[in-house]
């Protein structure tokens, strides 16, 4: 158990911000509004899986849109009122909130939540990373149900998504209303329990973000490498290195859909990387050839800093190392790449699991 | 109180279509689904506003989507569904059932989930005609709120409307998931009283339809006239007669749009209507000038046998006879005509009350 105060929302941030693989809503936005929470309701308590309490029920809390808009539309207390909507739905009290995805601002979205809720949130989540559709989530690939789940804007306007025959249709019903809403809502979905939290989850996630974020900040304050510092602190390697010299990015059927085209340097000169997303990486290709795709993370990095490039913030001649990190167990069994794997995005390619140094 | 049998079921559906100003779903489609579950469940008792309990909840069932759609993609028992959510929803079980709409096959639709459920429905509906969103009712008007309201679609798929700023978001809203649902749904709103079913429905509607379709088969069992015959049963006049010469319809945005143009036969040699709809005719202009607009009533009818021309079944070279009927007096408040008068639509004339005579 552990507190999420203000002081370790920034590293958060950073950390959220490189394992959201370039979406998951603007960190430094989502930091932003999390200090306004902490500052108004007090600090959240962080619960080990483990501490979670066998009769607890644990509602996941998360924002769903367009990383592009959301740094235009800031959301408010969405995620608070998608959370009272379900609990209304189902009767049923939430006693922990636990994020959908760790990546980007939907790491402190559930403390927003929460701070407000006087509830302790989960140190865990429901992909370790970010996705882009709503029903990827090792949750639901292990068992939980999708639904009921409830959307909330910042207008006063919510749904109750009450039953889908396949997670799919919750993602494409829980869009479309989305899109209506102005492409930035929050949603809450019904609660699981301390069991399925703990069978489902992926855990430790939160913290694995702060401590990604401190290695960074340490690495700046003593002058150390903080690339060196962030594959330390996470087993992963550097996948390419260069500058942005091309970017189509267009807002489309509630996502930020594109590709960026990075030209080499140093060890890297003279090749190109390109890499594709839909508000997340998908895939990352060297000259033509595949080096890394979902469900592994690709994650952009300033080079000179090693703050994360989110997907709407990529802009021509940044500078950024894209580095690479295995996917969360949960997301490489046949089950777990059915709904993530490049096959699921649409790709040919089978997924080749990234390999990594001494792991 | 009488009852719906398989036998009135036919002048229903003529006396709907007559009503539907074009939309509201086919009328035949929709007979032959009433007469399926009138024959499953038997006949459906027909309760008179004044004959509502005291302490009725009577909840508005109707369809939702694009009539050029629902020729093709049937609906089954997704208005029971949509029902059984809102109950599930609301915690409050039907003693009733209203048609959120007269015209069409909405007339019926409500039939079928008062069969399968062992429901009465009441005499009355929430437009007197059709209309093409979902938040142009009497019962909204005046007072009824429209969320929460449940869809469901044929698949399994259901969610709930549970709170919006304004009717017209619940429209926006409900017609996003209409969509992903093939555009073609039903829905269920909230339990009325009987006071507010009493205060804001169109009365005696399903009446009147059935009235309009028995007048027609007498004149055709007698060889008299069907449109002297519909016009004696519900005072109106005739607006225009002639051949379809032009129809320009697409389904999009959820709606059928388009508009249809008639070269005048007989009296009305060497003018041309033009009539533009949504789903329901809208404006009817002759040699551009305006004749009748929403909220009156322009129905399309054959001009040989009287028999209601709908909006999907508009095609080139029909001999159609066009009647105008004055709105239900609900509509023609300055609050009732905000929702459905010309401006709503975005046309920039005022409305004008058809002059009918002896009215």
């Amino acid at each position: 158990m552990w507190k999420a105060t203000e002081e370790v929302l920034a590293p958060i941030a950073t950390g959220a911000g490189i394992l959201g693989t370039g979406g998951g809503g603007n960190p430094y936005i989502g930091q932003l509004r999390a200090r306004q929470a902490l500052k108004r309701w007090g600090p959240v308590t962080v619960l080990a899986p483990e501490e979670v309490p066998e009769d607890a029920r644990v509602v996941c809390v998360g924002g769903i849109g367009a990383p592009t808009v959301g740094i235009e539309k800031v959301r408010d207390l969405q995620s608070y009122h998608a959370l009272r909507a379900i609990e209304e739905f189902t009767g049923e009290k939430a006693t922990a909130l636990i994020s959908n995805e760790i990546g980007g601002s939907n790491s402190v979205e559930v403390m927003i939540a929460a701070a407000k809720a006087g509830l302790p949130i989960v140190d865990a989540d429901g992909m370790g990373r970010a996705f882009p559709e709503f029903q990827m989530k090792t949750f639901f690939v292990y068992g939980v149900p999708c639904c009921p789940m409830a959307i909330a804007d910042e207008k006063g306007n919510s749904i109750i998504i009450r039953e889908t025959i396949t997670p799919a249709w919750a993602e494409r019903l829980a869009r479309a209303a989305t899109i209506q809403m102005g492409c930035v809502a929050c949603y809450a979905v019904a609660p699981m329990s301390a069991e399925q939290v703990r069978n489902t989850a992926v855990p430790n996630t939160l913290s694995l973000a702060r401590d990604l974020g401190l290695a960074v900040q340490r690495a700046h304050d003593t002058g150390g490498d903080p690339l060196a510092a962030i594959l330390e602190t996470c087993p992963g390697r550097t996948l390419f290195s260069g500058k942005v010299v091309d970017l189509d990015r267009r807002t489309t059927g509630g996502f930020a859909r594109g590709t960026v085209a990075i030209d080499g340097l140093d060890d890297y000169a003279g090749c190109r990387m390109i890499i594709d997303f839909q508000n997340e990486n998908l895939i990352a290709r060297v000259d033509g050839e595949i080096v890394c795709t979902v469900p592994d993370l690709i994650c952009a990095v300033a080079t000179d800093g090693g703050e994360p490039v989110t997907t709407e913030l990529m802009r021509y001649g940044l500078r950024v190392t894209i580095l690479g990190f295995p996917a969360p167990a949960l997301w490489t069994t046949p089950q777990g790449l059915a709904e993530s794997g490049p096959h699921h995005f649409g790709y040919e390619t089978e997924y080749i699991p990234l390999q990594v140094e001494g792991t």
